[in-house]
């Protein structure tokens, strides 16, 4: 009798013999709905005395807050990532603390490998690249090939055209044409004077909704948070690029707040998949993969919660960085004072990424906690030899993980990248156990379900409810059903989660995984109009995505190859915290390894030949 | 219809003009209820279908849910106090960063004012203190008037018949008279080999019943918490204090789990007030103060996460110290974890307070977060100067608040102390206002409550609910009514306030305040055996204390006279984030002026005829 009344009990993590613990990351268990029933569903929910009763037994069944209530956890609440004292990283070139954003790009581009420049605009020979980089377009202004103003044109052209189809999938929420001319002009002008601000000025880039970038409105997805939350001035991170002279095209479309990662939203239109025009790009920076994806622009700015940037990025065939936890500023987005979000580039390729990554990182950033961040580490990619140090490179694979996918082609991939690895690099492939992947999936869920409803809040209580896309109102179900106490026992699992990831992290430099758990998903009919709530679904997206989240790391999806239906399939590097020149470095690597196998989505103009 | 829909949006902080802002801290709205009265409201509280209903008006009443659901709070969230870089300590005693405990307590002896000592154990002339003090104690040892072996005879006597008592009150829950011989008896074999291990080597202290002191249980005040967590070492804080040679009489009383301020505990019976037998002592560390109060013990270790230190020393007429947030570890402890929590001191006098908190301070403590906690540092109070730097001295009053009190006893008292300080030391006293004084209180309870009920959910879970006293289950229920959402409003709310209270510490260096809104209140009938829940008595009780416990802020309780019915009165010092050093010395200097006219409680015998 005594013993039954006894819960369970953790052992301290320390004493957690990590060789021996037992793969457990089960499918998500929870309906899934659109159309009429998500209808039905959210109206279950959100009835007073139904919506709970209906609750606990889906949070029974998916076994959360029991973990979280039923378990002694012996750990001490950690609350936002904390880093323990690390090496720093060798075989990188350090920039200067309090470097200036332009000195920091100069010396990024010093980094990159030599340019093969393509010979005109239209030409597809010379780079090795599918998409043009930035370094493409800024020879083509240095060499008057074409200016700022003449790719802004184009640009409104496509976006005008775009905006008109129907069913609506704009890429961007909000775009206006003007104030894109008077940037463009005034960046040709310094083109002219043979005065570019950087090798960004003039590079065309969109912004996530949830990142301020004046003068357009933040609407976070929604149709109606720019009533309640005014833009003054960019956000940290967007300034940085603006400084540099980048022309921000507008503010692109995602998953409305980011509560979701199809890239779903009833609002405006769900953008499509620019490599199969009836699937979703994943989410929630569904806009800013789509339109690197579509060589709309070379690259964007997105936010990553629960792998935003990384699932679509994946599935639209592009590059996806998230960035260690304090890295980038968050103030001026939506998701701000966030445990763990961070707002990251994406790129269509690494170079593209480390030019952005140099420019928006901002070792002075953290608004959250006085983290100490290194000072921001490149990899050199300009010399011969710039991956020999990838021989005494650990990289850690969980078997058992990585193949608990929804289709073999993306385990498969894989490994044989894992191999390409080995045999091209001399790369070491150790394997590994990670334990408690549940308990992780847990803490995540109740920490961003809580930080983002603890913002969404009082505009929700005023009304605001009835505007929510369905999927986001029955989400907000679910997170309003979390405790306090569920909270802070989330931030203990937050700790021994730590504990175990870093004692991995003392065998293996980088741990490997897909992406994502599946390619990209088919839209489903009626899920354009009411949206869709399907766990399933976000299960398989964001299986790999979430320790990065949870516990800070930098992690990077690149594209690797294509399943047998031809869609994209991307690899996750995850990394120690704040090494993101190694993790740049491997990616790298990785790109250069598979470019050869990557298609580009059939172009821009064919896709929207598939609305017509 | 519009403007309506819009939410309260604070201001943020720097932009709140601090000297305009209204005084706002209502008396806390909610029934109070004992004896049968409070079976019923239990009921009704865990019943699943009225529970909800009637705390959501409960809340709504309180106003604090709404408040932190209902406001654009413009600030991130702070989950722990974080300190902003400051000057050092002026004119004090820095220890060395790593130095030994031993070393340590040596140190501060040597800034003790110079011992005048009693003549024999029983004779009340020579110090001018009310109660034995530590170097009492090592006097009579050294020589030879007394031994800790004696001395532990009289305690085991004492604590004996109080515990042979009927109504119980007992001072102790744990008492193991062998073990206080042995440790008595190898304390009396040191002092007799003329090699004490420090200046506390045979001092008696008692440890509240949330901290561990092998070989005894740790119940936090319940009958069960023993059978699901077990103890097999002494907490940091009491291991450092034996290595000092300190002797611990048990497990003192508490009110059950922390989680109320009077006192009051059905299980083991309520401790009473050495100053009035049928009045409270104030909570949570209920037998700590009793403990000392009585003269069993000159000093105590007490745990203070609302107040729990200094609400009972001030009740009865003791010394109750709250260190800065991370100065102590509370490793060992069932606070371990919490964001507002400590282990600090009580003693009878300010110089076995500082005794007690250069042993129990420990820079390398902070198991929570990577603060960089300065040296330790001591105010000398050896040298006939010790007071000139109060010349130097700002003190902040907040008049309104002040003035808010259940007696005008108090309120005056605070006002002459504050006269004496000027005219005897030049201390100057500023006119401050700190804003959202009721914020502050919910951002309090909610992180408080959460976080408790984190370490309890399993065993609640498991059916120790009814095992609870009646008034921690409404207490449980109130906590368990706090959405995520609402505990990561409460640290926006956090970050806010501590930049308000650092504003005002660029003006002032200590603020004062009564510690308690009231004098020791009387225990209702009934409230004995079946508890009792008075939200007004412990809204009184807890007004002046929380701002030190949200934000991290060192804070002490000095007795400084009686009101009309003979009952202590407590004034509380607030200071700049860990200077310990500023506040003990003030301290001292209001000791010394007060001495006077503070009364011992009728002596410990005289209490127990009381309960014949």
């Amino acid at each position: 009798m005594a013993a039954e009344r006894k819960p369970r009990v953790m052992e301290p993590a320390e004493e957690v013999d990590l060789s021996a613990v037992p793969y457990n990351l089960p499918g998500v268990k929870a309906p899934s709905f659109s159309g009429f029933f998500l209808k039905m569903f959210v109206w279950v929910l959100e009835n007073a005395c139904l919506g709970p009763l209906f609750l606990s037994i889906l949070n029974r069944q998916n076994g959360i807050t029991q973990m979280l209530e039923e378990t002694v956890i012996p750990e001490t609440p950690m609350f936002q990532p904390e880093f323990p004292e690390q090496e720093p990283e060798q075989n990188v070139i350090s920039t200067e603390e309090d470097e200036d954003v332009l000195a920091r790009v100069q010396l990024a581009t010093t980094c990159l490998p030599p340019h093969h420049p393509r010979q005109d605009l239209s030409a597809e020979s010379g780079s090795p690249f599918l998409y043009w980089t930035i370094r493409d377009y800024a020879l083509a202004y240095q060499s008057n090939l074409t200016t700022p103003t003449i790719v802004a044109e184009q640009i409104i052209l496509v976006v005008e055209d775009l905006n008109q189809r129907k069913p609506p999938a704009p890429l961007l929420i909000s775009f206006n044409p003007n104030d894109l001319r008077e940037q463009a002009a005034a960046s040709t002008q310094r083109h002219l004077e043979g005065k570019p601000l950087s090798i960004l000025d003039g590079i065309f880039i969109a912004v996530k909704d949830d990142v301020d970038c004046f003068p357009h409105p933040t609407k976070g997805g929604t149709i109606w948070y720019d009533k309640v939350r005014f833009v003054k001035e960019d956000a940290v991170c967007v300034s940085r690029l603006r400084r540099c002279g980048v022309i921000f095209i507008g503010k692109a479309a995602m998953h409305e707040l980011g509560m979701g990662v199809t890239g779903n939203n009833s609002n405006y239109g769900t953008v499509r998949n620019p490599h199969s025009f009836e699937r979703y790009t994943g989410g929630s920076s569904s806009g800013p993969a789509a339109i690197v994806a579509c060589g709309l622009c070379p690259a964007a700015v997105g936010t990553d919660g629960g792998g935003s940037v990384r699932i679509p990025a994946s599935l639209c065939g592009v590059v996806g960085l998230k960035t260690t936890y304090g890295r980038t500023s968050t103030k001026g987005s939506l998701c701000n004072g966030g445990t763990v979000d961070v707002i990251s580039p994406l790129a269509a390729t690494i170079e593209d990424t480390i030019l952005l990554y140099s420019a928006m990182a901002d070792p002075s950033a953290c608004d959250m906690i006085a983290l100490s961040p290194p000072p921001v580490c490149l990899p050199n990619l300009s010399i011969p030899s710039k991956f020999n140090v990838l021989r005494t490179l650990k990289l850690g694979k969980y078997a058992e993980w990585v193949e608990d996918v929804k289709s073999p082609d993306i385990s498969a991939m894989c490994e044989e990248v894992l191999n390409m690895l080995s045999s091209n690099h001399g790369c070491q492939t150790i394997d590994i156990r990670l334990p408690e992947l549940e308990e992780l999936r847990g803490a995540h869920l109740v920490s961003i379900g809580s930080e983002m409803l603890c913002s969404l809040n009082p505009h929700y209580k005023r009304g605001r409810r009835t505007e929510l896309c369905l999927d986001v109102r029955a989400s907000v179900c679910l997170f309003k059903s979390f405790s306090s106490a569920n909270y802070v026992a989330a931030q203990r699992l937050r700790r021994r989660l730590m504990f175990f990831y870093m004692q991995v992290f003392k065998q293996v430099d980088l741990i490997v995984t897909p992406t994502a758990g599946m390619t990209a998903p088919i839209i489903p009919p009626g899920a354009l109009e009411c949206g869709e709530s399907n766990f399933e679904v976000s299960g398989y997206l964001m299986r790999f995505v979430l320790a990065p989240n949870l516990l800070g790391f930098p992690a990077i999806s690149v594209p690797v190859g294509h399943d047998k239906q031809g869609l994209p399939i991307g690899l996750q590097l995850i990394g120690r915290p704040w090494e993101e020149a190694t993790l740049l470095r491997a990616a790298a690597a990785i790109e250069e390894l598979c470019l050869g196998r990557m298609n580009k989505p059939s172009s821009f103009y064919d896709v929207l030949q598939g609305t017509a």
